[in-house]
């Protein structure tokens, strides 16, 4: 790993960590954007089961996961607030919830848009590399996966007003090490690397 | 894959899809099994946040999650209903929910033999493979993957009485088939999958 990405990464991370923290609520209700649900199911076998969905905004909370190749065959990561994380700060592969009605691959398009200003030359640089349930037994969310190749920086950043996002070029190679020295460590992003690696490192 | 494997697992799953289901509580409260906890953060760089947390049980929802192989190289999938899904069943690798002060890898032992009898021969015989955050913006569930290998069936299943659970021994290399056909596609599972790989495959 060069030492002035890694300095460059501990930068945005100082800046996202927490300094205090306030309880707002520790009653769930429909004012927040988390819910939860809860149905009665009567299987084949004629047991029958109470199981609960958790609900992201009234959605399923499915989201999209981008593994941008730029032109120059660099990654893009993400450094943003995870305010529930030991460290308070997640390193991911740009990431975000699908729309109601929208493909996959176009909220995919919109969220690396939005949190880096990048994008694919042309349709035909994106594969679907997996789906995936991020926690079947709580929830419907199914997230999408998706190489983009040729990524150019066409946009300026854009983000949603409690949103703050930095966003960190680096080789693919230095995205896995980022994995091994515990710096990317969420689920999605873990196979995002291992669906990636064999199709960019050639 | 082998066909009677393949059918083997679909009587499984037939037996545990849904007949019909009922709501029984839209909003959440404290009864549930999943409850929300909304907190304010004040980041270092003087940013102010609102995020929500899921608790699972009243705890963070850590899970263990174990690739057994046994002592005649065979591995063990479970499959339960997993209502929310579309297939309404999933096939996974044991797991299960880390206790309050419980190490994880104790977690991961009760599980397994829990789930279908298993017990690796020695604790030398067990290896953490990956520690990941499940959904990191949303939960503090830090998640412990563990290959156990030398697994052999000492106890009876022992299963809660809203759990149902089969046990399916297959092959490495068939799990993986699963994985690429569609049956195995939970996230804990796929990451359990990848990083076992390099390890059981020789």
């Amino acid at each position: 790993m060069r030492k002035e990405k890694l300095e460059e990464l501990q930068t945005y991370i100082k800046e996202f960590q927490t300094k205090k923290k306030e309880i707002v609520a520790l009653d769930s209700n429909q004012k927040n954007f988390m819910t939860v649900e809860k149905y009665r199911y009567y299987l084949n076998n004629g047991k029958v089961l109470e199981r609960e969905n958790i609900k992201k905004n009234g959605k399923d909370g499915s989201a999209a996961i981008i593994v941008p190749i730029t032109k120059q065959n660099t990654t893009i990561l993400v450094v943003e607030p995870r305010v529930l994380t030991r460290r308070g700060v997640g390193v991911a592969f740009p990431a975000g919830y699908i729309e109601e009605n929208e493909e996959p691959y176009i909220s995919a398009k919109r969220e690396l848009r939005e949190e880096t200003g990048y994008e694919p030359e042309k349709d035909e640089d994106i594969t679907l590399l997996k789906r995936m349930y991020q926690d079947e037994g709580c929830s419907r969310a199914l997230n999408y996966i998706y190489l983009m190749r040729n990524c150019v920086k066409k946009y300026p950043q854009k983000l949603d007003k409690d949103e703050f996002i930095k966003y960190f070029e680096c080789t693919f190679a230095e995205a896995l090490e980022l994995e091994k020295m515990g710096y990317i460590e969420n689920a999605n992003s873990i196979i995002a690397l291992d669906k990636a690696k064999s199709l960019v490192l050639k």
